[in-house]
């Protein structure tokens, strides 16, 4: 009953096949074989449009790498303050972009709204070579704290940006979770609302360890693929990341397993609910913050769940993420054992 | 007939069970999991020693970051004209270090010689703030040139490195075919002769995509596991890499491999010798580099031999790549073939 | 009637003299000239203790160069939102420190408070290498606003570092202004409350350009003077940075332009507010934020007075800026004029 | 009698009369005074076209800004390795560049050949972004080792540039000498022999500190001053830059100087050899590097002369550098007193 965290769920039976599927002959390295030549062609064809795909192990790196190619080492970055790109990368950002600024904003459950950012930009006095202007825009989609933005609430931030001529970047962790909670195309919440760029996700939602350096402006291939290369992301079995995601696009699988852990969020909000427990945000994706009596925490714990506190929310407030393996049966489980205690 | 490079091998069926291994259940992330933690221990008793292991999926990430934990942003590295470090891995040094510098020097192949490194060294002028000083030695063992260092070689670097108070790196990509053609024991070629830390390689030598930072002085953890957060080389699934790392050093996989490998190379080069080859550096390791007539070159080619030229030593060298799973076979059929022609 | 700011003003007469007295013989270059090698001497003598000195032409590298050898690539340095180093220099720290994240609080008049700094580092959530940690805590004195912390703020901040193992920075490019208006010892706000280097700012009062780079820590010394050859803030003939700064604390120089610039402060601030504008800011330096109506804004500027908007602090805001040479008469006779108008 | 370097001398009486012509009234900031504005068309007519200046203070800082904007982070930079960027600024290429690698080539004189330089270009194995690929071309003008490229040389250069759509810089520390020695047009080994961009050094020449970048190709401007802002390059008290270059390019005063230097240094030179004296390099500037006995190096010692011993060139080998301020009848008493001695 590890609620901990996504990252702490295995491979899929899809992924791990997949990767058996390339354990025997040999095949050319640094991507210039048989399984990887199919990426650009296979995610063409899931964004309905032509992109360039770059694989990378991480999500940090996908995230830097991609930023790198889209602002200046001067530039700022807008995001929110509970950006992983703010929060949980270290001073990766600064590290792969030369230097460049986060330059973080507040909004309601971890999202930037339009309106407000705009008005962050129009507040933005420019002083020239003194001051640093912005570039770009990264949002988060699902958020930091579970929420999903609408196709709408891209494409309104999409056209800020458009407006103000700064890049627009998505860091897609749980890409799958929003996609599913939305019931949309991918198109429609990238590239259709002014998306140029996305980290893609699959690490969290099955996959062993890749994330998608999906872009939209192909014309940034080459600068990415050299900031992969000399960041030391460059897989020389490269296959072994792309036979990962063409697994984790085939047949939806990425979708199915975001489902299937977006489902079992709710089936698990529902209970927490039940004993008395109150959202801190909508449930949206496959995170849940929630407000937990001292004594309900406890009695959780006792009953086996793993879950973290997240104080920068508050005291009494915690986290719990599912994932594609999340069992349904230990929810119920979960919910008899503190009935009874 | 792939000989184009050993990156072309997949994945061994050892590495792949112990993925297998880790499909299943949930497991804490970014190291904390019960098998990441016992890496320390098996590589110490490997070592015969106390150290330090922070895996990353590749050998830039794994050179790029130890140097960073070596050398100061203002400081030089002196290495092999030949090294990886400074053909093959962009300006990922730079990038990583903050800017140190690369000081190549030659030596027969592509090894350093301790005494032209100590005239190298001594032929420094020193002007203060000006000039780079150099801080680390960087060589590779075995060398881009399928040669190995015996450990009186190395130590005498070693104890140049001392007397002048620098740092020694090894470039560690083909450690084990190295070792398994001295058979030495691992510390007779590092830690004992003077090494500070290693990347030890395993993605060419059976592994998915793995290499462990060894530190010998294990005061470098911190600093290394920063500088791999922020690149974005820290996995959230941990024991992704870590499985691969213990598998790769259980009951001599490692070794078994890379004998296999070396033996290959052996068998190959016998071959090719047979057919009027001849060598342009001595076949130690798992890599030839001969001298092949255009005609015999084209007949290898028609038989259906993968492999590459090698310009920089000569208009008629080319590289030859054996690996764990070069198939003895084949190398007596492509004689066959080559003799019919 | 220029107000826009004191880097308008031109060198003082006594700068002038000094540059003049090594316009002829010969000197030995980068430093080890007689003038140069009297600045550790003279600015010891100046602190009551022993000091590094390292002077730069800017207060940009002053405070840059002095960070990056005060935080890893890792870290963070907090600072007040309005902090130069936050506004007013391009992403200079991240490129000089190699990464390092700015970390902006706020606090009345641009000063941090020593219990909300105490709270802002307590409620740092520690996350390992995910998270950036503070190393540094950085302050300006006198403010960008134009105030100026007392001995005893400054104490407390600099046992608040203490207490929590940071560094703590002063950006002095208007050190000389805070010294005048507290009527104290440089050592009370420096060192003895606990403050590592600061960046002794003489451009903007008097000199022609040079800032010193004042080491608290000596042993800081060796890794400053390197950052500053690399990034090319090395003059060749230093001695006329050296005579600038010689001549700046000789017979109290500086403190007589600085306490010239700000009575000239408060003698602009008694006419300003005698038309009616109110203080946004205590005028405690040679700055002035005020309120000004439009009618009277428009009367200044027809009466020949420069000065700038600071649409930061509100629409109807203004600063302006005093400087060692202001006249006097001058704000007499621009009070006349607006009076007449 | 000092002839240890140009650096040793002060500003000449022009301008310092420049600064003193800039020591009253106040004048806007960071270049938006009068005499700066003059910058660009002063040097647009003294190099017969439209340029873009960009003073700073030091040379190290002119060739690092001006490579950052020519050159990516990927990129390498083609130079000899007795180049200044090579040998005598830190690690700050790297720095400036993001990581930016150099290349050092041999050339006879300090000099790179056009058919050396091709040919080291037609060696190099692109191997895609595992490789390093040439960028740009740094020469120097007058050489680190006194030597001038002629105007044909240059060209031969900057068609090689051009055909391999490399940039081309020129390090032009000592552009006056080797103007002066031509007798050339400005234009003449600069755009018009294909040079992209120059760092125009007058420090050395009798400024107090200033070398300007001149961009011929006035695109690079806007990337320029951002790079010159962030690295605290950017005077507040611009003028102080922009009067030294403006009164040295006045009445050639630049070139009068070199003339005098050029002279001085020819001088010297035969009085050298008079005593028996061999030089390793033509004089063709303001720098000297000779060979001399043991014996006539320690008569020249005992005799007061100031100077260097070079041991890159050979163990006798003393460089000796003369300015716009070496007095030639000092060189006549050197004369006497070695001759007497």
């Amino acid at each position: 009953m590890n609620f901990a965290s996504d990252n702490v769920s295995p491979l899929c039976p899809e992924i791990l096949s997949a990767l058996e599927h390339e354990a025997y002959g040999n095949a050319p390295a640094y991507g210039a074989d048989e399984t990887s030549r199919q990426l650009d062609a296979a995610f063409s064809e899931l964004f309905d449009r032509e992109v360039a795909v770059v694989p990378v192990a991480t999500g940090t790196a996908a995230n830097c790498i991609s930023l790198s190619a889209l602002v200046s080492p001067f530039g700022g970055i807008v995001c929110h303050h509970e950006a992983h790109i703010n929060e949980d990368e270290s001073t990766g950002v600064a590290f792969f972009t030369g230097g460049a600024k986060l330059m973080p904003v507040d909004g309601p459950a971890a999202k930037l709204e339009a309106d407000n950012l705009d008005a962050f930009l129009a507040s933005r006095v420019d002083r020239g070579v003194h001051s640093v202007a912005p570039e770009c825009v990264a949002i988060t989609q699902a958020t930091e704290l579970g929420t999903v933005y609408t196709a709408d609430e891209v494409a309104a931030i999409g056209a800020i940006c458009k407006k103000r001529d700064l890049r627009l970047f998505m860091d897609g962790a749980r890409f799958a979770n929003a996609v599913a909670h939305l019931g949309c195309h991918p198109a429609d919440i990238t590239w259709k609302a002014g998306v140029d760029a996305i980290s893609f996700g699959a690490t969290k939602n099955g996959a062993q360890a890749v994330d998608a350096i999906v872009l939209f402006d192909t014309s940034l291939r080459g600068r990415v693929e050299q900031a992969r290369k000399r960041s030391g992301h460059l897989y020389s079995k490269h296959r072994y990341l792309a036979s990962q995601l063409l697994a984790y696009v085939k047949d939806d699988l990425w979708l199915r397993n975001a489902r299937h852990a977006n489902g079992a969020a709710r089936t698990l909000c529902d209970m927490l609910v039940s004993h008395g427990a109150t959202l801190a945000h909508a449930v949206e994706g496959n995170e849940l913050f929630v407000r937990l009596a001292p004594e309900l925490a406890q009695r959780m714990r006792d009953a086996g769940a793993l879950f973290h506190p997240w104080p920068s929310l508050g005291a009494d407030i915690y986290r719990f993420v599912t994932a594609w393996n999340t069992d349904i049966a230990q929810i119920s489980e979960l919910n008899d054992r503190i009935t009874r205690n």
